[in-house]
């Protein structure tokens, strides 16, 4: 979608740009290390809910797109992509129903499963529809959320042999609560070990099936620590499109101070609308445009340097100076780097494309609000 | 807007629902209070993002309603409402073109103003225009969020009224800072000394002027104490409508251990969608749907009393059960009551209309993602 041409400081506030240069650097950058590592990358588009952007990955050479629930898959599927993993359980008749409608438009659709009961369930829905699909066992490495005990993994992946209508291509192994660990060989080493949880299930399974060759992993914080796993096919990794900073203040394999490999395209808008005190203003973007979640947004840019966002209400965020710098005036508008991008993206219906000061195009947001 | 008639078990989750008996009856009883004390109600949309319910709260005696920002007033006036008084400051030259846009369509739009700079460009570009507006002082009675500084509230009144385009009404005096005081005796303390501060500017104003007739203040934590204020004339409450865990937990004039006076109408329903550990189960609804700020979403209903709600990532939610309850099997569907209703509302795009277990509607939250 084309915008008439205009400048970054024409655009109401709040709202989100992306910085196309940033952006594609990261997607460049995400890509050549996969493909170095002889591997797949299927991003995940929970983090930025828009299927404009994840064209963009499968055009850098992703071989799909990860969505966390089936609404993400639906709006995906009808946006035209194509290699869609549902990383979630999809559990009831209602959900499972959605799920095969979408299956019916594409063929490659594959969703996880960590429990007999949804087994059977979506093996019955399945030949009630006279159709058969892909599934990943979704493996629990430690973070207790979701996925089959690592004991109880191959009884689990021998039930859904059995059932006629499900064939089971590998397994799934997402160690979500390694990602933000500050120490990068700290949290290689969490890493490791979770994965190595995973490891023995996926070699019985490939020993015993040749289509058995999936192994989907890893997440922003540990791409290039789980590369490193020969078993690991497949990275699931979503924030490093966007960023944000929670990841940006975690340590890196260059830097343990600060993560290096992704710069942050993702940027917040906000307007100076109240001057009426000392040492602060209040800018327009709030709990309700700034997801309060992760640590505290930072100003973005040399300019504003100095100054520190604080949160002020739903609506409303204050912005403190240093005593050596003058309060920005009303008008003024700033550029914020969110703390947490997934649920800020969530608040808003469109980026706004920018190189350098231009604004050069929209994306809509279009799983925005997909929770279900 | 009316759907097929179904059971609330039949909806796909997660989802938000409005119990309408309770919100009726929420509804009623502030409209009752505001009526017996003489005073008027202009209950804000920003908590509820609904025009459908901004209608009801009209139907019910309102005489108009409250948007914090121009966005929300846009989609109020478009969907018929009139007496939006907008609360927070309109500065930029942008939002004061949509603003009288808007005008243009709703002569008794009002908003506030706590600035020069802010009452020189309004009044210029409604000159630019050929219209004039009625406005409120805006005076900071404690939160410094945004408003005039009491001291220099008489000296900006002035200002205003030399403006030609501009009619000054009254004042506005919101100490959103005591609304949540847990306790009962010390929020009513606390308020009076902030109303206290704005009430010599209104007697001032009032006196010079006739036409100055509007003390708007208070909030859903305090509307009772406000209540008796000789000096305000309208209250400018949101939540009491739909209310969450953060109100029903402070104390109230009946009961210093819980806010009495409204229900809970508002309500999430979440599935059970992995059950694979011992003592909690995981639910569908995480960060996007259950916005993580003013404490934790608490289980409704009897039924699942004792478990407890836990965050557990952007799409998932953990419940916690005691040892004497078996955990429940996936497919369950939880009911809960929100920890801060406004910025969860803001995540979705409907309201389901419940009647005990009866979905006898839909209203589109029509000023969700209404930032700017």
């Amino acid at each position: 979608m084309k915008t008439s041409l205009k400048n970054r400081s024409d655009l109401d506030t709040p709202c989100l740009v992306l910085d196309l240069d940033i952006l594609e650097t990261n997607l460049r950058k995400m890509q050549a290390a996969v493909h170095s590592a002889g591997k797949n990358l299927r991003p995940h588009a929970k983090t930025h809910k828009c299927s404009s952007l994840a064209r963009k990955q499968k055009e850098a050479g992703a071989i799909g797109i990860c969505a966390a629930k089936v609404s993400e898959a639906e709006a995906l599927v009808k946006a035209g992509l194509r290699g869609i993993l549902i990383t979630g359980p999809v559990p009831t008749p209602g959900k499972i129903k959605r799920l095969i409608d979408i299956l019916a438009m594409d063929p490659s659709l594959m969703t996880v499963l960590d429990h007999r009961g949804c087994v059977d369930r979506l093996n019955a829905a399945l030949g009630e529809r006279g159709l058969s699909m892909d599934v990943l066992l979704d493996v629990d490495v430690g973070l207790h959320r979701t996925g089959v005990k690592p004991s109880e993994a191959i009884e689990l992946a021998e039930y859904i042999l059995s059932r006629e209508n499900l064939h089971l291509r590998g397994i799934q192994a997402y160690a979500g609560q390694v990602q933000h660990i500050p120490s990068f060989d700290r949290r290689k080493i969490a890493s490791h070990q979770c994965l190595q949880e995973a490891v023995p299930i996926f070699r019985e399974l490939q020993s015993r099936l040749e289509t058995c060759t999936i192994f989907s992993a890893s997440g922003t914080g540990t791409f290039d620590i789980d590369l490193s796993v020969p078993e690991v096919t497949e990275l699931q990794v979503g924030s490093y499109a966007c960023m944000d900073v929670e990841y940006l203040d975690i340590g890196s394999a260059e830097d343990d101070r600060q993560f290096t490999p992704f710069g942050p395209a993702l940027r917040l808008l906000t307007t100076v609308v109240s001057t009426n005190q000392r040492g602060f203003v209040t800018v327009d973007a709030g709990l309700k445009s700034l997801y309060r979640d992760g640590g505290t947004p930072r100003i973005f840019g040399s300019e504003y340097s100095g100054m520190t966002y604080h949160w002020f209400g739903d609506e409303y965020g204050m912005v403190t100076c240093p005593d050596n710098i003058e309060i920005p005036p009303i008008g003024t508008i700033l550029e914020l780097v969110t703390s947490h991008c997934d649920p800020t993206i969530n608040l808003f219906d469109r980026f706004h494309l920018i190189r350098g000061t231009e604004v050069v195009g929209v994306w809509p947001i279009d799983l925005r609000g997909c929770s279900q």
